[in-house]
């Protein structure tokens, strides 16, 4: 039904109806592709999360949950989709196919799950990786956990808040030179652990995220150890 | 470290620092846990869809994804580790171990996936479905989809709004019997679709969900093929 895809995949499918139903949107009728794309899903983040695993062994486990949700989420998914070219060889009922579905994020996004499922089903875990890795090879490539790392000041007033403690206090203590190129001094204040940092920038909400990263650093100091 | 927990998971680590750090809370100190937490979790979930997948071959992706997640829950997790004996192995702060962290939930849970992703990591994809199914075993055979499927309204709804149309109109339309043992007749309209339905029973709830129980009928005899 669609040689082309599968070999774009990289997978020879034993079983074809498995590609097929992969391909068939509930509007089109049944078997259709939501079970698979059931297991589809699951093995699309296990592959991932082992992949991100092994590719940053410093990173902690919310940069790597974050990074995992910016690769397998819809947005991302479709785009796969369509660099495999799966909107062609989807089947869609009358009403999607006029209203383009075929071009829609959505459906795109379960197809390609479903056909990673499909790969599953047919073959087993290994296969399943090999096709996920190769269609994700520079998505995987490129991840950068830090470039989506939350800021500073999001990341400490979490950290605080996980702990039940008061969040920070933010003031500006001093402000340098003209209007036109003025630098803030901004100090960060966690009254409950008596810690105090100063940041400065070129505006006051520079000179807080710095003040909170220094902050960050001086809470990690006291160690992780709580008891 | 905790030989007769590897025993009963039935798994021998290749690298026992794995099992150590599955094992460590991250009160403890470094490495702790929450990275094989992470893999963990992807992998559980993982064999989990696919278990049920093949167990349920007519069971839609929603009632395989509730199931799953009745058996991925803290609590289930927890359960299971408690049975595997998680408690008495753990590395806890000075201040989780007074505060009774052994016995909980979160913390048994979050170590039971870190177990998971630890074998994962040590070898492998099968080695981690071995131990997972078994450590499974039982609640896998007594999965049942049906028994937490959501009741007919909701899933009417459900399936209303997923096709963008208003959702449906219940009335009494008569009773029947006197106060101590009354019997209502409700019925369920669904305008946009011209379909109408009757259920009764001994409360008006119980009626409506009968009333609901046939529109689901009805709307499935008209076919999924809505184009």
């Amino acid at each position: 039904m669609s040689p082309t895809l599968a070999a774009r995949l990289g997978h020879r499918f034993g079983d074809a109806a498995l590609l097929r139903q992969a391909l068939t949107h509930r509007s089109y009728g049944t078997p259709h592709n939501e079970r698979l794309e059931f297991v589809g899903d699951a093995v699309l983040n296990c592959v991932v999360a082992r992949a991100l695993y092994e590719r940053f062994p410093q990173t902690q486990e919310g940069d790597l949950s974050r990074t995992r949700a910016s690769l397998v989420n819809q947005e991302t998914l479709a785009r796969v989709a369509r660099r495999l070219g799966v909107g062609a060889a989807l089947q869609l009922g009358e009403g999607e196919l006029r209203s383009g579905g075929q071009e829609r994020d959505s459906i795109l996004a379960d197809a390609l799950e479903a056909l990673f499922g499909a790969v599953f089903v047919d073959a087993g875990y290994p296969a399943a990786r090999a096709v996920i890795e190769a269609a994700y090879e520079d998505l995987l490539h490129e991840a950068d956990p830090a470039a989506l790392a939350k800021d500073p000041k999001t990341r400490l007033q979490e950290l605080l808040q996980a702990r039940r403690m008061p969040v920070p206090e933010y003031a500006v203590v001093a402000t340098h030179g003209e209007a036109h190129a003025q630098r803030f001094d901004v100090e960060c204040r966690i009254v409950s652990m008596n810690v105090t940092t100063t940041g400065s920038g070129t505006s006051r909400r520079i000179a807080e995220q710095a003040a909170a990263a220094e902050a960050l650093r001086a809470v990690a100091a006291r160690g992780d150890r709580r008891a």
